[in-house]
């Protein structure tokens, strides 16, 4: 590895945040790009114009995931990737992602401009890693991997009854054509992302940079309770079935349960209430519970208890309820050597880290099932994310990108020397 | 008052109930016709032909409340009247409102045959009862009288921001020139209003019709509590500002505080949370307090407990508080002799009534103020109302329009025994 490599520049990085930023204003404060909408291609866009713009060859699969690569017409060279998603919850931050994918773009300048590098590159912006609309994460890298197939996207749907295959069909896509895309074993050799941390634990010990080493599961359904909807005038208390009410009390319990493991958290982040209406008893309740832990068994338990509870505070009240799996994912370890190499990248640069677990999803915990796959985190300034105050310092990217950037020459010098690229269990 | 007169036709009251109910079909299984919107003013073209059809002059007045005159061209005849409203509660039924407009078309069409009614008679549907968009019920009735002004109409606003003004404008209405209308003193003999129970009381005593002694009043807040929108994977429990736990507790402690008087009701019946994403612990939850009584000192008590309530909750949260008062209307007694001459003919009749309050609060509660006003209920079948399974029997509604007729009838035979017609204090 060579110190001469060029560096990241936290204004290429600046640039590229503010452009993406352009798109999906939310007249709340924040930005709402969702997964499968005009706003989500318009980030890919961007992405796709900033990347030829740095001599990357751009393309986009069929389930929209936009690849810019460098060298990509030379198949036998080993392939490395980076990058992350431009999709947004409703009104959202704009680092979320963002970051992940400006990081690419700058390791692609790095690798461009090296004198040394002799592999393949490849930037990639994934779609539709939010689960906001259709329920499911990472949807883009889940398809690359086969994990999501044609049928998978026929069946998920959003809230409206619009299937996701219909909704990515309407924007141009080609849903029925992912299965004959999957990635081949040992397309990539090496996959890096860089995510802010959305949380605040780099924030509060003053760590510029986190080496992820787990990131972890989730467990989500859907409840809905069914009371009965009347008149708030003219209805006693004592003869209500009010939906609100029960669900109410389910909310509480969430909390309670999940606070007492230090690791696991429960949330229920989104509550419908029909008719909803201010003189209406409330006749219905739909809502969301997100049950996460590094522990898959206590992640399940926890949805499973929190289940229990439902059926025991809605039966109280002459309610049922009723409750279907939206995703169940494990926690994921990543790959132990990519972690050593990264950590002794970042202690050559001499960027302070810190080794943390990921409680949010990410793509790299799909494509870790592929490829040898590693993850860094910048700080969140105080911990805020997927909400309009979402910051993350751009020199802290810039490090990151750094990271990345030498890690995959580093690798790719470690595979010359070899003689040959071997790919998966190096 | 003679026997000879003619009876209320079930099968027309359900004709009438029919058409308005081809207007508004909700997808989800009831009936959308919202305040100040095209559904609203279909119901009201709807009641303008049916009245014609009767013989009746048809007019609107500047906020679209119709009136259909038999006589209205003769000035010095004593003027008595009847109707309700056409719009409903998102989601709700066809018989709230609807009873009492075709009970007054009914009414119009007996006294119109009537060889000794030598009154003028008119046939009223109010625009707007229901409070479910603008937060203040009974716009009709209040512009009427000039409780609402024009000035009022600009300061309410819906949801959306659009206020109460501009949606009327949009309309075709002329909301600038309501001040000009409000009836003069005396503009009103006497006032009658028939209108399902949407309670239990009459269904589950078996009898046939409700007489009103009082229409409770109603205090109405929006509460807001703003906590920290965050990423629910990467916030621990302890760490969170959740706006809906805080709201949850909120929502227990309506109904605990409001259970312990047997007279009062309290519900949250609109809850909204933000961002409302499944991946996000709530950053903002907004919602609808309404509290009733027949007593107003414990109304408003009520009210002012729960908002200690509220302060306290979020405090232990490091939340806020912020409320507003939406309306504020106190209880209303019915005039005494109104009440016994409905009686009257409710016992010649041979319908076995009861005397009841009503929680809800009707047009009636605001006409009450200007004019000698009653109002009859007939049984909501299980008390179910404000939803799709809202029900009410033709043959009760075609009992009520027969009482209200004959209550006219008697009324106006004894003005003129009396020579002349006293205006307001009979």
């Amino acid at each position: 590895m060579s110190e001469s490599q060029g560096h990241a520049e936290p204004e290429r990085i600046e640039a590229f945040v503010n452009r993406i930023g352009e798109i999906g204003r939310d007249r709340r404060g924040g930005w709402s790009r969702l997964a499968f909408t005009k706003e989500e291609r318009d980030a890919h866009d961007v992405f796709a114009e900033s990347a030829r713009d740095l001599g990357l060859s751009v393309r986009a699969d069929a389930i929209g995931n936009t690849f810019a690569t460098l060298r990509g017409d030379e198949n036998d060279r080993p392939m490395y990737m980076s990058g992350s998603h431009l999709d947004s919850v409703p009104n959202g931050g704009n680092f979320d992602g963002v970051a992940g994918v400006a990081t690419a773009l700058e390791v692609g300048r790095i690798l461009s401009l090296s004198k040394t590098f002799a592999g393949e590159y490849c930037a990639v912006a994934f779609t539709a890693e939010e689960s906001a609309r259709f329920g499911a994460p990472c949807i883009g890298s889940r398809v690359a991997i086969g994990e999501f197939t044609a049928e998978t996207l026929r069946a998920l749907r959003d809230q409206e009854g619009t299937s996701l295959h219909d909704a990515a069909a309407d924007l141009g896509l080609r849903p029925d054509d992912v299965d004959a895309e999957v990635w081949p074993t040992g397309f990539v050799e090496l996959f890096l992302e860089l995510h802010i941390e959305q949380g605040a634990v780099l924030d509060s010990r003053g760590r510029r940079l986190g080496l992820v080493d787990a990131i972890g599961g989730s467990t989500r359904l859907e409840l809905s309770f069914p009371g009965t909807a009347a008149h708030s005038g003219a209805t006693p208390m004592s003869l209500r079935r009010d939906a609100l009410v029960a669900a109410s009390e389910f909310v509480i319990e969430v909390e309670r349960q999940a606070a007492r493991h230090p690791t696991a958290v429960a949330t229920v982040g989104r509550l419908d209430v029909e008719p909803g209406s201010l003189t209406t008893v409330p006749g219905f309740v739909r809502l969301s519970l997100d049950t996460r832990d590094i522990d898959s068994d206590r992640q399940r338990d926890l949805a499973e208890d929190l289940l229990d509870a439902a059926w025991r505070i809605a039966g109280r009240r002459g309610i049922t309820v009723s409750a279907s799996l939206i995703s169940d994912q494990s926690p994921v370890t990543l790959h132990r050597l990519v972690r050593e190499d990264l950590a002794r990248t970042a202690e050559s640069l001499a960027v302070p880290f810190a080794v943390l677990p990921s409680g949010a999803t990410h793509d790299t915990a799909h494509i870790a099932k592929r490829a040898p796959a590693g993850m860094l985190f910048v700080p969140s300034r105080d911990g805020i994310s997927h909400a309009p105050g979402e910051w993350s310092d751009v020199a802290d990217i810039a490090r990151g990108a750094d990271v990345i950037a030498r890690t995959i020459l580093h690798t790719d010098a470690q595979i010359r020397a070899a003689g040959a690229h071997v790919t998966v269990e190096r």
